[in-house]
């Protein structure tokens, strides 16, 4: 039996770019992929909210984790469309991706992701819908 | 006369997400934003291309500055979405957006994202459209 | 009291667009709008599915009528994406479409469309993702 | 030599849908894809301006044919973004598209759709980008 989680976690700690962030891979199964970051200083812009483009980078990761756990792990964002809800406050980021509809090359994804309080309130904070594509 | 560029730089500087990535705004006026982003290993993914969320983050904050440029200081990204083209290879990545369309409190803009080789030969690798609007 | 459905079928049919294609509202409240759409000939394309523009419209029309329901009757869409995820056959289309998010003057939504054989089977054939803005 | 346009305007009269609404197809080759469309009563929402699904339709058609120029004849809009600018309002819709990449199977586009003044004046009020997909 293979560890999905494991695996996916492997990959993610070999995305320079996501080490980088400090991004982790909690949830990673057909029906729910979750990336967690924790939202320090340097990932914020100049109100002291997350920037966009991190809020971005997780909803594009989260989504491709979301696609690779149905068409194999060989998979790339091919195209995604994000709605910034409201600005993205507190001590962590949480994405939650899953797969609206799979075809044999390409999955049609969604994705949300909240804010989360010191005490641990959620807050939905931007909600994406993509496409991921097999890659070979 | 306001430099405009300088002011936008100064807004740049103040985005730690921004500094951390090391992004430089090229230009910054009513007809055209220009962002440059010198490609370094942290900013890729397990294929030695840059990560997408990368991408991302680089059109989305390009498509806001040209909203900026057009609708004032005080504006945020409300939605956008972007195509991958083919991976991000190279030195460096500049994003170029402009304005489509403002109204009075919206834009709707467009950018171009190219990787840029050694030699400087440029290939657009993502191309995104987005709303920008003020905040107040 | 308001009926809301009752409003709701009366702005449909001042549509003239949606009086031509014979769409119907079958829903219409805070928590979900639901549009109907008999498929006969003259909406399909050349391969005896609805056009992929009949799918628009009706998710087009139907995140506008999920936003006015909580922004109130002067909405329009201001923009959205959709993914086409499989043909679209059978004797009707159903869209639901209801808000995730609704700031004080724009609503992002979400819809599914589902095509529905002769023996009521229900196959979703898009989903989109959109906000809805205050006219005035 | 193939006449792409007398081949495009004949696959446009096998879709009853846009044979329906009355879309002419006025120019189709690898530069530009042009489709018009009369703008009369039925095809208008409640406050006289052409129904956002028409633009949507005509956006989604419009990218189809630029990247079948491409791509060949058998392809699908897998998916599209628009953004409505501004109430068509007029005599005719024109909707322009155009490839900006192409791939082996899929490609890239852009669409403009201009409202037209009786006296012929254009204004963009839609802008559109999708991803055309070869289906076989």
């Amino acid at each position: 039996m293979i560890d999905m989680l494991a695996m996916g976690q492997q990959i993610l700690a070999s995305q320079a770019f996501s080490v980088f962030l400090g991004t982790q891979l909690t949830a990673f199964n057909d029906e729910q992929v979750e990336l967690h970051l924790p939202l320090r200083d340097e990932l914020k812009q100049q109100n002291g909210f997350a920037h966009g483009g991190v809020l971005s980078y997780l909803a594009d990761n989260a989504l491709t984790f979301a696609g690779g756990a149905k068409l194999g792990p060989a998979v790339l964002t091919a195209e995604y469309k994000i709605n910034y809800l409201r600005p993205a406050v507190g001590s962590k980021l949480i994405a939650r991706a899953s797969v609206i509809y799979a075809g044999k090359s390409t999955a049609t994804c969604r994705c949300d992701v909240f804010c989360v309080s010191d005490d641990g309130v959620e807050k939905m904070c931007a909600t994406a819908q993509g496409t991921i594509a097999k890659t070979a």
